[in-house]
């Protein structure tokens, strides 16, 4: 708490006040209560384990979405169990984690009863990192995998200009004796708030990540940001990839693709309206009762063999000091959301 | 039919006859008539479509595979309808092909009734392309995804020795007015077969494709098909993709991970025992009737941004042209393959 007169002093908040100081921000630009705990505790947690390219970095987009309409911060979502596996949710133009929650029944009782669940979710906006999403099933011993489309900014491999949304794709499955293994990953070569981090810092953007707006290839994270576009990551397989997720999350759930996104009037507006496809298995189902436990050994055998860490060690990490210590945040940045959260403008 | 003088004098074969050879030479080395059949239109199926790294060129190993007792290839699959939606598949030691094929009616019954199943194979041996195991799905308006695993030949990005296989997935969707979308890649930079390719045509390997058995870079084919390994494609990113593969359809399944492969007393043995994991969704249960016009629309985009052609395209001219034309061989590996069928030894 020392350190006032330094612009970027860093202080630890509590998780749960910036959670609440969160809640409070949506609150106030007309999401319903429970849409703003649940978006709050998304991002408050994105912040908590070091995932900052979708922590607060992210609040001056979710308000801008709400601010011009373009996204319905109060939405009812509309859930259909199609079949005994199948779960259909019609997000109406709100937030996909509210939706994914309003599921949360329906994707139970369809794991409990077959032993899988396959949730097309569409006309959502999407705006922060899926491993929030798939955890939480892996913790229970779930296996999850999650598709989600986007804003075109993506070119195709050997393409010059966007199709794709930076399309991540995240799994989660239980280990024995630890944390879940998580893999959050855009198949772009970058995620986007990465570079709009690269882009607020005006650092250069590594060879390879993305187009101007010729579509020819640039360094510079504003080019790549103001009709520019990032590559999918590892050439054409990775670009491949990103067609399986458009496909997957735009199209097979009746939603968006990426390049249908338009903001028209909702200047400023920045949330993804897509979709999202979301497979949960339980895994005694599959032959082997002791999965989390070939998970462990897998795992083990990956550093065995070099391997720095495993995927989701290091919000692991994050999360345990941030639960000890703090959520760090500078003094500028918290200043600025306690403003939000009392203006409201 | 001419140029009987030239060593590598290229014929064209009928495609039925080529099958019908192969079949020969399956059963010869003790496949059951319905798994000779099986194989042979796979692999002459490859060959067909330009292929080739798994057409012919793998009759080899199949056969190592088959006199060594490695793999039963008169196992008959234990089919098991865990739930409307799930189906387990002890392949029994036998090809995963024809396990596929003895789902077929399990999987139908689970996709007309839930819109998905989830067909978890284990103890099976994947020793071919995935694009056949899902392009019929698409033929018939479903989305179909698949994960194999194999024999640990793949390093994960950071270390030195291999945990993966080449881990390949595809996918397959219908496109309104064309061919199915279907796409097929090793989770690795190169496929196996294609390294074998290149050992047998004594030509280095592109840069990053892999280690030699020290875990240091070598383009050497040699060196890394003896006690190396490929690198994942695309990096870390890349590398995630091979453990969601491997977990899928090594652990998933209760199958073996690819590192737990041991030919033991089965000199030349080639084929892996592993594990498959196939998800099939019937589209029209996600919300939207018009999925394979979304497809198409996607796939005009894709074109429209400059991306030189389509997965799968060039399967699909080469299969229209051996159609029309027969298969190209060289006489020489007709010769072999015709003495195989009729020798058996």
């Amino acid at each position: 708490m020392t350190g006032m007169t330094a612009e970027h002093a860093e202080i630890r908040v509590d998780f749960h006040a910036l959670k609440s100081l969160l809640s409070d921000i949506f609150s106030r630009y007309g999401t319903s209560p429970s849409t703003a705990d649940i978006l709050a505790a998304n991002c408050a947690g994105c912040e908590r384990d070091g995932a900052i390219s979708h922590g607060i970095f992210r609040i001056p987009g979710y308000v801008a979405s709400l601010r011009t309409g373009w996204v319905d911060g109060t939405a009812v979502p509309d859930i259909v169990g199609v079949s005994p596996s199948f779960i259909r949710v019609d997000a109406r133009n709100g937030f996909a984690q509210p939706a994914l929650a309003a599921a949360a029944r329906a994707i139970d009782g369809a794991v409990e009863s077959t032993g899988v669940a396959i949730v097309a979710t569409r006309n959502s906006h999407h705006f922060s990192a899926l491993w929030p999403d798939v955890e939480p099933f892996a913790r229970r011993g779930l296996v999850a995998i999650s598709f989600v489309n986007g804003l075109a900014n993506v070119v195709p491999h050997g393409g010059r200009s966007p199709v794709y949304g930076t399309n991540p794709m995240a799994f989660a499955t239980p280990v024995a004796g630890a944390e879940p293994l998580v893999v959050d990953q855009a198949t772009s070569v970058m995620a986007n708030g990465e570079v709009r981090l690269h882009a607020l810092a005006n650092t250069p953007l590594p060879p390879g990540t993305g187009v101007d707006s010729d579509g020819n290839p640039s360094t510079d994270p504003h080019a790549v940001l103001a009709g520019g576009a990032l590559n999918a990551f590892g050439g054409y397989k990775g670009s491949s990839i990103a067609l399986m997720v458009e496909l997957m999350a735009g199209a097979l759930t009746g939603g968006q693709l990426s390049f249908e996104n338009d903001f028209g009037d909702c200047v400023g507006a920045q949330t993804p309206k897509a979709g999202q496809l979301l497979i949960v298995i339980d895994p005694r189902r599959g032959g082997n009762s002791q999965f989390a436990q070939r998970v462990a050994l897998l795992c083990g055998r990956l550093l065995d063999a070099g391997q720095e860490r495993l995927p989701g060690e290091r919000r692991y990490r994050n999360r345990a000091n941030a639960e000890r210590f703090g959520v760090p945040i500078s003094e500028e940045k918290l200043f600025h959301l306690k403003a939000l959260a009392a203006n409201g403008t």
